[in-house]
């Protein structure tokens, strides 16, 4: 029978390769709902290829364009609310949730309600309310399986392995397009610099968050709730080919890892059928070609946001939200021109000093934490 | 509770290695066994340490020099008979099967025979009658963990993987020391170039199969029967700095690969303790000291002993245990100085010419080929 998709962030990277996964398994998987922020153009002709029972834009502008011109049998809902509203009411087995920061929390937590399988590309869902996303896991019997190729790679590695045996996570990092820069010429690279990531191409926000190596620390907060284990047994580790996509090694000196070319499709595939694998030709990984793998440490003092990131690991409670918050803002900012690209750790930094740490907080105290922060986070100079 | 171990050949490189693994979980482990051709000094002192029930020495002489000096509730069997009786009625859970070469096949048969667990090191009795021990094992409901790192490395790989989605299968080589060396070169190495492992440390045998590369090849026959692959997904790739022990490609194009610092007591305790891992501290595998790990394609025609070991597969029947038996012969006539390094391969050309295939041998015909090859091998010149 075929699996039915609720795919949200359809017009981006990982949800662009959903769909030629499904594209291709066309008897495996159904998309019943999809969801853009603003592509009206590019939701349309998805909607007039699938038929979804449901189509979800941000903004009542972007729906004005479509409305008239949607399949018959689909749907048309607006804004944050018509995302929620979605995920309570379509039919669907699996969400994909490829939604951008913070705005990926509340339907996940809907599809988690209705035992749903989440394939989860927003790492933020996690890293700012980790601790409650796994109690409701817990409560409701659903299950989360990682889309990002690294907890992807460690989810694949920890199949037939028992929790209680990891030693240690080791998270591969490409080290981003300013690995090899010196650190004092950070300051003025630019956001095409910024935007030109050596091995994977993804959406803006992910590729700057790859350049401050935040979303390393992102991904590190994302495993510690993923796989259950503490921020002690994460290491990062630089790997500039992006074939090895991360490890994990065991109590008995055994590390697994897993490795292909780099190419979403694979994990986004995987998400879909574990535990079963089906046959696809997308990738064919030479590693003679590849010819070297090699590996370096982290440089902490120049990536402040990875430091930053295990502080707030540290720290626990509301403050990964707060740094996620600030870190949405900062990039935005050094997007649109207003701030330089080591002001993207100074904006999380004096976030963080300004708001006080809540060690458990509720969800409301996140959204409204989140909503404080991003206020704060804009007028900072 | 205690497992109960019976250890073939315990004076050898895996056998001292898996005294050292019982030694680290005293609780976990118990000796009842052990055996070894010649070296009694060592067989006397291990006696001594672990108290077994049997020990089998390889001939009446060895068995004279230690007979008054065993522990006194310890049993002394001698020769391959011995071996065989010892398989069959030992109190035992788990045989390690360490012993060189064909001689591992008949206590193997035994141990299967009466439901036990076999860590396999001999990789000589799949190589001659795979097709007939995977039929015992479906009969007894016996198991077969591989100690070879390399499929140590495949097998930790399919863990929680479905066989049917074994795209291939990616056997790691070091390349041996003769991995840089020309080929005309190769003529005039000497027995002390070929046992110069660039990161093996190994018994004779072994060495001199990893520096003709047929190491190699009895690896792929032995992969085809552990993990029911046609020959076709099997591939061998160079990998000099032996971290990577081996690969699985699957269907979807993600490839699991198991690594570590060469190391036995890995593969060794993993045979062991399979499905559980137990906490050890051996290795350290530190990849950025490793720095790079490195890859190549096998050069079939300066090793041609690979490459006969590909066409015995294809052929099949009992032409894989003329190449063994030959080649057993051979690697031992190197050794003793009676042939140079290229009438290795010339032995087993000679023998695989003399000999005519049995398509669907039975062990007596094993047996019986086994003998009248290593007669005729042993006369080459």
């Amino acid at each position: 029978m075929q699996k039915k998709i609720f795919l949200l962030g359809s017009s981006g990277s990982i949800g662009v390769n959903t769909l030629k996964v499904v594209r291709n398994f066309k008897d495996e998987f159904k998309i019943t709902g999809l969801s853009v922020k603003t592509n009206y153009k590019l939701l349309l002709e998805q909607a007039k290829e699938f038929h979804p029972e449901f189509v979800i834009i941000g903004n009542q502008k972007a729906a004005d364009q479509i409305k008239n011109h949607l399949p018959i049998n689909t749907k048309l809902l607006v804004g944050h609310n018509g995302l929620v509203e979605a995920a309570k009411i379509l039919d669907y087995d699996i969400m994909v949730s490829a939604l951008v920061g913070f705005a990926g929390l509340s339907p996940t937590i809907e599809a988690i309600k209705r035992n749903k399988r989440i394939a989860l590309a927003n790492k933020e869902t996690l890293v700012v309310a980790g601790e409650i996303i796994n109690k409701l896991l817990d409560e409701y019997k659903s299950e989360i399986i990682p889309v990002d190729s690294e907890h992807s790679a460690i989810f694949q590695c920890l199949n037939g392995e028992q929790n209680k045996s990891v030693k240690r996570i080791i998270l591969t990092a490409s080290g981003g397009p300013f690995f090899n820069k010196p650190a004092e010429e950070l300051k003025n690279v630019t956001v095409q610099d910024a935007l030109n990531h050596p091995t994977w191409s993804m959406g803006n926000k992910i590729t700057i968050d790859s350049a401050t190596m935040m979303n390393k620390g992102l991904e590190v907060i994302e495993a510690k709730w993923l796989f259950k284990v503490s921020e002690k047994k994460i290491d990062v580790i630089i790997h500039p080919q992006s074939i090895i996509h991360s490890m994990v090694e065991f109590d008995d000196c055994s590390i697994k890892a897993q490795l292909s070319k780099p190419d979403m499709k694979i994990p986004i595939q995987y998400a879909l059928t574990y535990p079963q694998r089906l046959n696809s030709s997308f990738v064919e990984t030479d590693l003679i070609k590849i010819g070297q793998l090699t590996f370096f440490n982290p440089d902490f003092n120049k990536f402040r946001c990875l430091k930053l990131a295990f502080e707030v690991i540290q720290a626990g409670g509301i403050s990964p939200c707060i740094m996620n918050a600030a870190n949405e803002i900062a990039v935005a900012r050094f997007l649109n021109n207003e701030i330089g690209f080591l002001q993207i750790p100074e904006v999380i930094e004096k976030s963080l000093e300004k708001f006080e740490n809540n060690i458990s907080p509720n969800l409301d105290d996140i959204f409204e934490c989140d909503r404080l922060v991003r206020i704060f986070a804009a007028k900072i100079n």
